[in-house]
């Protein structure tokens, strides 16, 4: 293979014997398989060297984090910088296991690549397997031996088809068996693992007791979520979030225009993000939409179901006074958990199933206690029915399955037929329901996300080459172009907290949730009543691949770094 | 203004005074605005001239047609052809109005565009107004008068936003009454109508109307939906269906990946089209789904609800044979009304719950026909309760409000809880429901649809500057490069036939359906069950503006026309 680095950056091109993949591609998928993709410059150069930083502690309980990884806890992070001589032995092979864990987000292909081109590169020679479905292939030791002719068509392009992902985790005893058992017949050098918070803290784990075993195996981790809720000022995005985002906001903006034409709609608007609002955020940020719904801003408001019922309401009542009779609003998925008397019912509730017989009568409901008896009544029929009667296989009412826009659409009708009836709305209301998921976990990914992983998956290969394990990829300076970026390597205990569960401390990453103090929402909680009554709808349309605008990042990532007003 | 046809078709620059629009525009809008739209020869030369072709007769019952139009039936449909000279007295200006009639469609401003554009260039001084909300802006004679710097920030831009559209008809005498004051009032010379079947079926009415009272207005039509149910020889096909196909087809395209990556779901996917299946058969072509429903084949075979939950069933059961639990289903928003059983059960209902009450126990249902029975109780139980619970004002049952991608997952669920007890299927089946509606009708147009509707309004244009009337701009042979395309109008009497309606013939433009003997539905037919069992999915991934596949048509169009195989 050609010299992938003294190229440039650019990818190598197609192989002779590629294109067995069984897939059939569009124009645009082909024409993605040969993009040419830019690398921080530290990775284009002939050699870069490993500089340590000092000492590092945890996010929270440092003494608690210390003793859960003592192998590994204070372990400097570390940043690549440019050296006249390569400091790693370019002689030596080595053998490195990838894996993809959890959902999926758009450019993982690209971490898998850049991680093959750099020990292509920079250790000749050298081996990557990858493990299929997830961690489970780790556990079963299910995998394939990536060659270039393998991953070719998988460049540039969305989904996790190449291997495949899966949300098993390592965690008993017996498992982290079989993981030894596995890297230790495959000889593994290092071990990758593409994942989100779990998955990098699961990485950190595996780390620590392969290093207690003395065993030669590295694990480093990888940013990997839609939800944009994996980051630190190390790690200023998780890969997948500018993706997803953009999509997302095409169909908004489609949506926006069609409310704007026919002046007869709401659409009401659901994004995944379960935890946190990042996803409704960031869409917000790109379409200005009329309402948008920010969990985090809810719960710490403690807002209940009926003042987010009267915040949406009473925009729609004066914007019927000027005569519009139509618009968007974002809701997160995740919306009703962050509601804290939703959380009362659904234990109360919870409760009472268990024990009780719920009654046609309805005196089952005197068992509530008198909040969640009001809260209960409020909600629509069709959410009431749902609550009683779709229970998980422990019986447990299943919140997840309350389809939130619909949810909320029948409880706006509910008030704007109370307030016709009062005289003090004349409008008329028509709500349409949408859910945007599935449609952004596997887009082609953007121009920002197919560079950031390429450069990841670089880190990551650039980590195990130097003796490293237990940090995070990390690819910072991200506001600058491309060449400025800075690469290194995060210590994964320093983004540790614990969690009492089951009377133990657990560790664990702590979601970053939005921050309602941060830039991105300060934009657009001074914007949003502008928004609201009036119409600055935006529609970024269909993400270009060419052309000037196609390397734009997100609003969320340029305004966290400063670098938008 | 500086000459637009001089200037090899480019659109005018951005005007010193535009951007009074009220909305935020992104990079990809802002980038659309001044995109370069290529013309027809004919249309970009210095001069053309209108050649009629032969005398036209009708879809059907020419005789109805003649009665029903004494003035306009058998008039030539006209091509324009290259001239030395131009025929028409450039000299004279004309004030026509433009009128958007029904649902969305990507390309509508162009529309306008290439009218105002037109009369700029070739009758200089002319007035164009913007009739608003639709045909109710004619009887109201609600209007803006259109000028460069108004349309400028629509131009290539999705929506109706410009004049909005609406639903109202033009139908009663005192409402073509209204019709006659409008134009009178504004001294029409003519009137551009761009819409569907029905739309252009009451410009035809309204051109014999304002012929028969010896007015000047002539009419000219336009074919608008993304349906793609308006077209014929001539007009081979409606402008909107190209965009709304690739971006469904995009949406499909990630789910696609999506099941392939985690390979647990099926996805089933509703698109638009109550009336024809064409928008399910393009993202077919475009996509390669495993299954895919066709309303006009599936009411030739007369199927049943079983059938068609025994052929999905089928194919699922065939797949988890081979390791595949996962899949993508098209299902087309028209489906249960192709059912012929199904329209049975509805008729059977509504006269039952008009007359009889519908008690607990269920014995209202010895009412129905032994059949109509049988497919009552293969109903899930939600979609029977909805069928009983919600009507109409009318009290009918609401078949347009089923979400049948919802209905038919139940019902394959219940199939194949069958099969497993009786041991043939040992997979398991997660289903999930999409519909892709509003997403589609309101995007950026594709450079296809920019470009046809800027020459279909170019048309129009010309058409009424030759005096025409009671004709629909067709733009053809648009396989070939835009600078072949042929441009012309086409007799709407021609394209129609009558239908018996309350013992009177009504003209009707007739849906064009999918052909089951059509090259599009043969091609799919020859490759589905490849499809089915092997995963051949495409994902087409977002709509490009720049980039040598920019300018490619849907598959629907070129297979029509014989270019493509």
């Amino acid at each position: 293979m050609a010299s992938v680095l003294s190229n440039g950056g650019d990818l190598p091109s197609k192989p002779a014997s590629a294109g067995r993949h069984a897939g059939v591609y569009s124009e645009v998928q082909t024409s993605r398989l040969d993009h040419r993709l830019l690398l921080p410059s530290v990775l284009k150069g002939a050699a870069f060297k490993v500089v340590d930083g000092p000492g590092s502690s945890a996010a929270g309980n440092p003494d608690e984090i210390a003793k859960l990884f003592p192998n590994l806890f204070g372990q400097p992070s570390s940043m690549l910088v440019p050296a006249d001589v390569s400091p790693f032995e370019t002689d030596r092979k080595l053998k490195v296991g990838v894996v993809l864990s959890g959902g999926q987000a758009p450019g993982g292909h690209n971490v898998i690549c850049g991680i093959y081109d750099y020990l292509q590169e920079k250790a000749k020679g050298s081996t990557v397997y990858g493990f299929k479905g997830g961690p489970a292939g780790i556990m079963r030791c299910k995998y394939v031996a990536l060659t270039t002719d393998f991953i070719y068509p998988y460049r540039n392009q969305g989904g996790f088809d190449m291997i495949r992902s899966g949300r098993d985790k390592i965690e008993t005893p017996e498992q982290f068996k079989q993981a030894e058992d596995t890297v230790t017949k495959l000889d593994l050098d290092g071990l990758v693992v593409i994942g989100g918070d779990d998955s990098n803290t699961n990485a950190c784990l595996l780390a620590e007791n392969f290093r207690r075993k003395n065993m030669k195996t590295k694990v480093i981790g990888c940013p990997k979520t839609i939800d944009g809720d994996l980051k630190c000022k190390e790690v200023p995005i998780s890969f997948g979030f500018d993706t997803a985002c953009k999509i997302y906001s095409e169909m908004i903006g489609n949506v926006m225009i069609d409310a704007r034409s026919t002046g007869k709609y709401y659409h009401f608007v659901r994004l995944m993000g379960r935890a946190a609002s990042h996803i409704t955020l960031e869409c917000a940020l790109q379409t200005h939409p009329n309402i948008t719904l920010i969990g985090e801003e809810v719960a710490a408001k403690k807002q209940t179901l009926k003042n987010v019922t009267d915040y949406i309401t009473d925009i729609i009542c004066k914007r019927s006074e000027r005569g519009y009779n139509y618009g968007v609003i974002l809701i997160p998925e995740g919306l009703i958990d962050f509601i804290p008397e939703v959380q009362q019912l659904i234990s109360e509730l919870n409760e009472i199933l268990a024990h009780d017989v719920v009654d046609e009568g309805g005196l089952w409901k005197q068992k509530l206690q008198s909040q969640s008896q009001l809260l209960f009544e409020l909600l629509p029929q069709a959410i009431q029915e749902q609550l009683l009667l779709e229970r998980d296989p422990h019986g447990n009412v299943q919140v997840a399955k309350i389809e939130t826009e619909k949810m909320l659409i029948q409880m706006v009708e509910a008030e704007l037929e109370k307030r016709t009836s009062a005289g003090t709305y004349k409008g008329h209301f028509k709500g349409q329901s949408h859910f945007f998921g599935y449609e952004g976990r596997c887009g082609l990914p953007t121009n920002f996300d197919a560079t950031y992983c390429y450069s990841l998956g670089f880190a990551a290969g650039a980590l195990l080459h130097a003796g490293k394990t237990g940090l995070i990829s990390s690819v910072a300076n991200l506001a600058a172009p491309v060449e400025e970026w800075t690469v290194g390597g995060t210590a994964l205990t320093a983004m540790m907290d614990v969690e009492r569960r089951h009377g133990k401390f657990k560790p664990v990453i702590k979601k970053a949730m939005v921050e309602l103090d941060g830039a991105p929402f300060s934009k657009f909680a001074a914007l949003r009543d502008e928004w609201a009554l009036n119409n600055r709808y935006i529609s970024p349309g269909p993400i270009q691949f060419i052309g000037p605008s196609s390397y734009a990042a997100n609003h969320t990532l340029l305004l966290e770094l400063g670098a938008c007003a």
